[in-house]
Protein backbone atom coordinates (compact mmCIF):
# COMPACT_ATOMS: atom_id res chain seq x y z
CA UNK A 1 0.00 0.00 0.00
CA UNK A 2 1.51 3.21 -0.54
CA UNK A 3 -0.65 7.04 0.15
CA UNK A 4 -2.38 9.49 -2.58
CA UNK A 5 -2.60 12.96 -1.11
CA UNK A 6 -6.76 14.19 -2.35
CA UNK A 7 -7.52 17.99 -1.87
CA UNK A 8 -11.44 18.63 -2.44
CA UNK A 9 -12.34 21.96 -3.01
CA UNK A 10 -15.25 22.65 -0.29
CA UNK A 11 -18.55 24.10 -1.46
CA UNK A 12 -20.47 27.37 0.65
CA UNK A 13 -22.72 24.82 2.53
CA UNK A 14 -19.58 22.35 2.92
CA UNK A 15 -17.77 25.40 4.35
CA UNK A 16 -20.35 26.60 6.89
CA UNK A 17 -20.90 23.08 8.21
CA UNK A 18 -17.50 23.01 8.71
CA UNK A 19 -16.98 26.25 10.38
CA UNK A 20 -20.09 25.41 12.73
CA UNK A 21 -17.88 22.25 14.31
CA UNK A 22 -15.16 24.50 15.66
CA UNK A 23 -15.20 27.46 17.93
CA UNK A 24 -11.70 29.20 17.49
CA UNK A 25 -10.55 30.83 14.34
CA UNK A 26 -8.08 33.38 13.52
CA UNK A 27 -8.96 36.82 12.36
CA UNK A 28 -6.36 38.46 9.83
CA UNK A 29 -6.34 42.32 9.70
CA UNK A 30 -3.93 45.33 9.53
CA UNK A 31 -2.57 46.84 11.91
CA UNK A 32 0.01 50.20 11.77
CA UNK A 33 0.48 49.12 8.29
CA UNK A 34 1.68 45.49 9.06
CA UNK A 35 -0.66 42.30 8.86
CA UNK A 36 -1.57 41.08 12.04
CA UNK A 37 -3.06 37.91 13.14
CA UNK A 38 -5.29 37.19 16.39
CA UNK A 39 -6.77 33.80 17.75
CA UNK A 40 -10.58 35.02 18.19
CA UNK A 41 -14.11 32.80 19.49
CA UNK A 42 -16.41 32.69 16.56
CA UNK A 43 -20.01 31.17 15.92
CA UNK A 44 -21.61 30.79 12.25
CA UNK A 45 -24.99 32.58 12.60
CA UNK A 46 -27.23 33.22 9.85
CA UNK A 47 -24.73 32.19 7.42
CA UNK A 48 -22.32 34.68 8.52
CA UNK A 49 -19.13 34.41 10.90
CA UNK A 50 -19.47 36.36 13.87
CA UNK A 51 -16.57 36.71 16.37
CA UNK A 52 -16.92 37.57 19.67
CA UNK A 53 -13.97 40.50 20.56
CA UNK A 54 -13.00 42.92 23.58
CA UNK A 55 -11.85 46.12 22.68
CA UNK A 56 -9.19 47.42 21.25
CA UNK A 57 -7.37 46.61 17.53
CA UNK A 58 -9.66 44.10 16.45
CA UNK A 59 -12.94 46.51 17.63
CA UNK A 60 -11.49 49.52 15.44
CA UNK A 61 -10.26 47.02 12.89
CA UNK A 62 -14.25 46.31 12.24
CA UNK A 63 -15.59 49.75 13.18
CA UNK A 64 -13.47 50.85 10.59
CA UNK A 65 -15.08 48.66 7.94
CA UNK A 66 -12.02 46.91 7.18
CA UNK A 67 -11.70 44.48 5.15
CA UNK A 68 -10.42 41.45 6.83
CA UNK A 69 -9.45 37.57 6.68
CA UNK A 70 -10.40 34.81 8.88
CA UNK A 71 -9.50 31.47 8.86
CA UNK A 72 -10.47 28.12 10.74
CA UNK A 73 -9.21 24.64 10.11
CA UNK A 74 -8.74 21.48 11.85
CA UNK A 75 -5.12 20.23 10.29
CA UNK A 76 -3.45 17.35 11.53
CA UNK A 77 0.29 17.48 11.91
CA UNK A 78 1.54 16.93 8.72
CA UNK A 79 -1.11 18.39 6.76
CA UNK A 80 -2.15 15.29 5.12
CA UNK A 81 -5.93 15.09 6.61
CA UNK A 82 -7.92 17.89 8.06
CA UNK A 83 -9.76 21.03 6.33
CA UNK A 84 -9.33 24.79 6.62
CA UNK A 85 -11.96 27.15 5.42
CA UNK A 86 -11.10 31.19 5.03
CA UNK A 87 -13.46 34.16 4.71
CA UNK A 88 -12.39 38.04 3.60
CA UNK A 89 -15.04 40.77 3.92
CA UNK A 90 -15.84 43.82 5.41
CA UNK A 91 -15.79 43.31 9.54
CA UNK A 92 -18.91 45.22 10.56
CA UNK A 93 -19.96 45.39 14.49
CA UNK A 94 -23.64 44.16 15.13
CA UNK A 95 -25.38 47.10 16.99
CA UNK A 96 -28.87 46.49 16.60
CA UNK A 97 -30.28 45.15 20.24
CA UNK A 98 -31.98 41.98 19.11
CA UNK A 99 -29.19 40.59 17.33
CA UNK A 100 -26.87 41.45 19.77
CA UNK A 101 -29.17 39.20 22.28
CA UNK A 102 -29.52 36.50 19.56
CA UNK A 103 -25.77 36.32 19.04
CA UNK A 104 -24.55 36.58 22.28
CA UNK A 105 -26.89 33.30 23.10
CA UNK A 106 -24.72 31.08 20.90
CA UNK A 107 -21.85 32.35 23.15
CA UNK A 108 -20.94 30.83 26.21
CA UNK A 109 -20.69 32.86 29.09
CA UNK A 110 -17.47 35.51 29.03
CA UNK A 111 -14.64 34.11 31.41
CA UNK A 112 -13.97 37.46 32.76
CA UNK A 113 -16.91 40.05 33.68
CA UNK A 114 -17.45 42.85 31.31
CA UNK A 115 -14.62 41.24 28.72
CA UNK A 116 -15.68 40.16 25.26
CA UNK A 117 -18.96 41.64 24.84
CA UNK A 118 -18.55 43.30 21.25
CA UNK A 119 -19.58 40.77 18.05
CA UNK A 120 -18.15 41.87 15.27
CA UNK A 121 -19.53 40.18 11.69
CA UNK A 122 -18.31 38.74 8.21
CA UNK A 123 -20.12 38.10 5.35
CA UNK A 124 -19.58 34.90 4.04
CA UNK A 125 -19.86 35.50 -0.18
CA UNK A 126 -16.11 35.12 -0.23
CA UNK A 127 -15.11 31.97 1.58
CA UNK A 128 -13.21 29.28 0.39
CA UNK A 129 -12.55 25.80 1.45
CA UNK A 130 -10.30 22.79 1.03
CA UNK A 131 -10.44 19.61 2.24
CA UNK A 132 -7.32 17.08 2.47
CA UNK A 133 -7.78 13.82 2.64
CA UNK A 134 -5.04 10.83 2.58
CA UNK A 135 -6.07 7.64 0.56
CA UNK A 136 -4.46 4.57 0.71
CA UNK A 137 -3.95 3.20 -2.59
CA UNK A 138 -3.09 -0.34 -3.49
CA UNK A 139 -0.08 -1.26 -4.77
CA UNK A 140 -0.54 -2.71 -8.10
CA UNK A 141 0.90 -6.25 -8.98
CA UNK A 142 1.09 -7.54 -12.31
CA UNK B 1 -13.19 28.47 43.11
CA UNK B 2 -13.54 30.71 40.28
CA UNK B 3 -11.46 30.61 37.10
CA UNK B 4 -9.24 33.90 36.01
CA UNK B 5 -7.76 34.87 32.58
CA UNK B 6 -4.18 35.08 32.23
CA UNK B 7 -2.46 36.31 29.16
CA UNK B 8 1.14 36.23 29.14
CA UNK B 9 3.68 38.37 26.21
CA UNK B 10 5.78 35.81 24.68
CA UNK B 11 9.60 36.70 24.77
CA UNK B 12 11.51 35.70 21.31
CA UNK B 13 12.98 32.77 22.79
CA UNK B 14 9.39 31.32 23.95
CA UNK B 15 8.30 31.99 20.90
CA UNK B 16 10.77 29.94 18.89
CA UNK B 17 10.50 27.48 21.29
CA UNK B 18 6.74 27.23 21.48
CA UNK B 19 6.54 26.93 17.46
CA UNK B 20 9.34 24.08 17.19
CA UNK B 21 6.70 21.77 19.40
CA UNK B 22 4.14 22.22 16.21
CA UNK B 23 5.16 20.69 12.25
CA UNK B 24 1.46 22.88 10.58
CA UNK B 25 0.89 26.67 10.73
CA UNK B 26 -0.65 29.45 8.29
CA UNK B 27 0.91 31.72 5.85
CA UNK B 28 -0.94 34.44 5.03
CA UNK B 29 -0.35 36.32 1.63
CA UNK B 30 -1.68 38.66 -0.51
CA UNK B 31 -3.25 37.28 -4.02
CA UNK B 32 -5.18 39.64 -6.32
CA UNK B 33 -5.27 42.24 -3.83
CA UNK B 34 -7.00 40.17 -1.13
CA UNK B 35 -5.39 38.16 1.72
CA UNK B 36 -5.11 35.11 1.59
CA UNK B 37 -4.37 31.93 4.33
CA UNK B 38 -3.02 28.64 3.64
CA UNK B 39 -2.51 26.06 5.94
CA UNK B 40 1.41 25.09 5.70
CA UNK B 41 4.00 22.87 6.72
CA UNK B 42 6.84 24.52 8.84
CA UNK B 43 10.14 24.11 10.87
CA UNK B 44 12.03 26.34 12.36
CA UNK B 45 15.73 26.52 11.14
CA UNK B 46 18.48 28.80 12.26
CA UNK B 47 15.85 30.26 14.72
CA UNK B 48 14.26 31.39 11.48
CA UNK B 49 10.76 30.12 9.98
CA UNK B 50 10.91 28.19 6.63
CA UNK B 51 8.08 26.28 4.92
CA UNK B 52 8.23 23.54 2.62
CA UNK B 53 5.62 24.60 -0.66
CA UNK B 54 4.97 23.50 -3.71
CA UNK B 55 4.59 25.50 -6.88
CA UNK B 56 1.74 28.16 -7.67
CA UNK B 57 0.88 31.59 -5.37
CA UNK B 58 2.96 30.89 -2.28
CA UNK B 59 5.95 30.87 -3.63
CA UNK B 60 5.01 33.72 -6.50
CA UNK B 61 4.43 35.22 -3.08
CA UNK B 62 7.99 34.83 -1.82
CA UNK B 63 9.90 35.34 -5.07
CA UNK B 64 8.45 38.58 -5.08
CA UNK B 65 9.19 39.17 -1.66
CA UNK B 66 6.27 40.01 -0.46
CA UNK B 67 5.44 40.85 3.31
CA UNK B 68 3.88 37.89 4.73
CA UNK B 69 2.41 37.12 7.74
CA UNK B 70 2.59 33.37 9.80
CA UNK B 71 0.94 32.14 12.57
CA UNK B 72 1.21 28.77 14.28
CA UNK B 73 -0.67 27.94 17.66
CA UNK B 74 -2.36 25.67 19.83
CA UNK B 75 -5.21 26.75 21.58
CA UNK B 76 -8.54 24.90 23.09
CA UNK B 77 -11.59 25.17 21.61
CA UNK B 78 -12.83 27.97 23.96
CA UNK B 79 -9.77 30.19 23.76
CA UNK B 80 -9.04 29.55 27.62
CA UNK B 81 -5.45 27.90 27.39
CA UNK B 82 -3.13 27.89 24.75
CA UNK B 83 -0.21 29.91 22.48
CA UNK B 84 -0.31 31.89 19.62
CA UNK B 85 3.04 33.07 17.75
CA UNK B 86 2.85 35.78 15.12
CA UNK B 87 5.97 36.68 12.34
CA UNK B 88 5.56 39.19 10.13
CA UNK B 89 8.44 39.73 7.41
CA UNK B 90 9.54 39.30 3.72
CA UNK B 91 9.18 35.85 2.02
CA UNK B 92 12.41 34.69 0.80
CA UNK B 93 12.76 31.55 -1.17
CA UNK B 94 15.85 29.56 0.01
CA UNK B 95 17.94 29.02 -3.13
CA UNK B 96 21.68 27.49 -1.63
CA UNK B 97 22.39 24.16 -2.50
CA UNK B 98 24.14 23.58 1.07
CA UNK B 99 20.93 25.20 2.76
CA UNK B 100 18.59 23.34 0.84
CA UNK B 101 20.37 19.98 1.91
CA UNK B 102 20.46 20.87 5.66
CA UNK B 103 16.58 22.35 5.59
CA UNK B 104 15.41 19.95 3.76
CA UNK B 105 16.89 17.12 6.26
CA UNK B 106 14.59 18.51 8.68
CA UNK B 107 11.27 18.00 7.25
CA UNK B 108 9.37 14.46 6.55
CA UNK B 109 9.36 12.81 3.48
CA UNK B 110 7.22 14.97 1.06
CA UNK B 111 4.05 12.32 0.14
CA UNK B 112 3.62 12.69 -3.30
CA UNK B 113 6.82 12.66 -5.14
CA UNK B 114 7.98 15.50 -7.11
CA UNK B 115 5.65 17.90 -5.12
CA UNK B 116 6.61 20.44 -1.89
CA UNK B 117 10.16 20.91 -2.98
CA UNK B 118 10.47 24.64 -2.25
CA UNK B 119 11.48 26.41 0.43
CA UNK B 120 10.74 29.91 1.81
CA UNK B 121 12.25 31.25 4.68
CA UNK B 122 10.68 33.94 6.84
CA UNK B 123 13.05 35.98 9.18
CA UNK B 124 11.88 36.31 12.60
CA UNK B 125 12.79 39.69 13.51
CA UNK B 126 9.29 40.67 14.21
CA UNK B 127 7.79 37.84 16.31
CA UNK B 128 5.31 38.07 18.72
CA UNK B 129 3.10 35.77 20.92
CA UNK B 130 0.90 35.66 23.47
CA UNK B 131 -0.29 32.61 26.09
CA UNK B 132 -3.49 32.25 27.72
CA UNK B 133 -3.55 30.71 30.65
CA UNK B 134 -6.82 29.65 32.91
CA UNK B 135 -6.18 30.11 36.76
CA UNK B 136 -8.12 28.85 39.60
CA UNK B 137 -8.15 31.10 41.95
CA UNK B 138 -9.81 30.20 45.59
CA UNK B 139 -13.05 31.48 46.47
CA UNK B 140 -12.72 34.40 49.55
CA UNK B 141 -14.48 32.99 52.68
CA UNK B 142 -14.07 35.44 55.28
Amino acid sequence: MSNTQQLDVLNHRQCLDRLARVRVGRLVFTEDGLPTIQPVNFRVWRDEVVIRVAGGPKLEAATANQVVAFEADVLDPDLRNGWSVTVVGHAEPITGIDDLVDVAGTFIEPWVQGRRDHFIRIRTDRMTGREFREEAVPHYKP
